[in-house]
């Protein structure tokens, strides 16, 4: 087994060469052509470009545990439209999510478990942002933007919650 | 132009009907596959599953303004670790990035001036993260990583740089 990558993620940037080789969309402008920025999960099974039908250049893509609208989200957000000139927000959670599976004091306890006393410490001064309801979750970050000074008033915000079973996006108002 | 949509952020969430239509991939586990998270900028020129030709379910991808190493990432890569069995971590900051036009006083300035004092006021409260030097920005979050309790020391740590022009990954040390 000579030949076999002795890590998955240094296999996974040697593969970038045969992108490279193929890759001919080098002259896009920094602003997403399409204004808009997706806030949403960094869950493994969302390819978001994808099941949004959208092309390379087309939209600012932001991912967190979750899709959760923090300050660093917000942060990025501005930028996105101070800068780049984005105008509209979609807020997509997922069915079947790991945030949905965990409170935060679970996951102290494991981590004082796993990691030691020090760690755990250092967990509980974390809030984990799990959820227990999707299209609650999906409202609550909605509102945040809204009430964020930092995001002017006329960008428009969507929601929605993708299912990873299905591949369909269902609106959240 | 009756059928022309009225904003983009819909049209994009309307063509999700086609994916799902076709979508057959509804049985994918929760862990990553290659048990691997990916760090990078929410830049539209990036495509993160193409560029490391990586299949859905394979990877992990958290997005942000320039891909940093914030608290929120961490929280996110806690998470990844903890309950998704994720050991490998890759850092991808870009060139041509937003993240290297500006220094926060240029963006404090012109929010105040866009978006008026309240928010001005509100934006000094945050560093949005600005860097000079791609090389450096990486090898600053790698290392924030290895200094972070909350992430096991046997958890592997990878950097590069994408192109955005070639399409091409360069390693960073």
């Amino acid at each position: 087994m000579k030949n076999q990558p002795t890590s998955n993620a240094k296999a996974l940037l040697e593969s970038n060469r045969a992108y490279a080789q193929r890759f001919n969309q080098g002259d896009l402008p920094s602003s997403p052509a399409r204004k808009v920025a997706l806030v949403t999960c960094m869950d493994a099974r969302l390819d978001p470009l994808s099941f949004l039908d959208a092309q390379l250049g087309d939209i600012h893509v932001i991912r967190n545990a979750g899709g959760r609208v923090t300050e660093d989200v917000i942060r990025s957000l501005v930028i996105s439209e101070q800068l780049l000139d984005t105008k509209e927000i979609i807020v997509i959670h997922h069915t079947d999510c790991g945030m949905l599976t965990f409170k935060n004091e679970d996951l102290y306890a494991r981590i004082e478990k796993t990691l030691g006393e020090k760690a755990g410490k250092e967990a509980r001064k974390v809030d984990f942002l799990p959820f227990r309801d999707l299209e609650e979750s999906v409202r609550e970050d909605m509102e945040k933007l809204k009430q964020s000074e930092l995001i002017p008033e006329d960008v428009r915000i969507f929601g929605g919650i993708y299912d990873v079973h299905t591949g369909k996006v269902e609106p959240v108002e």
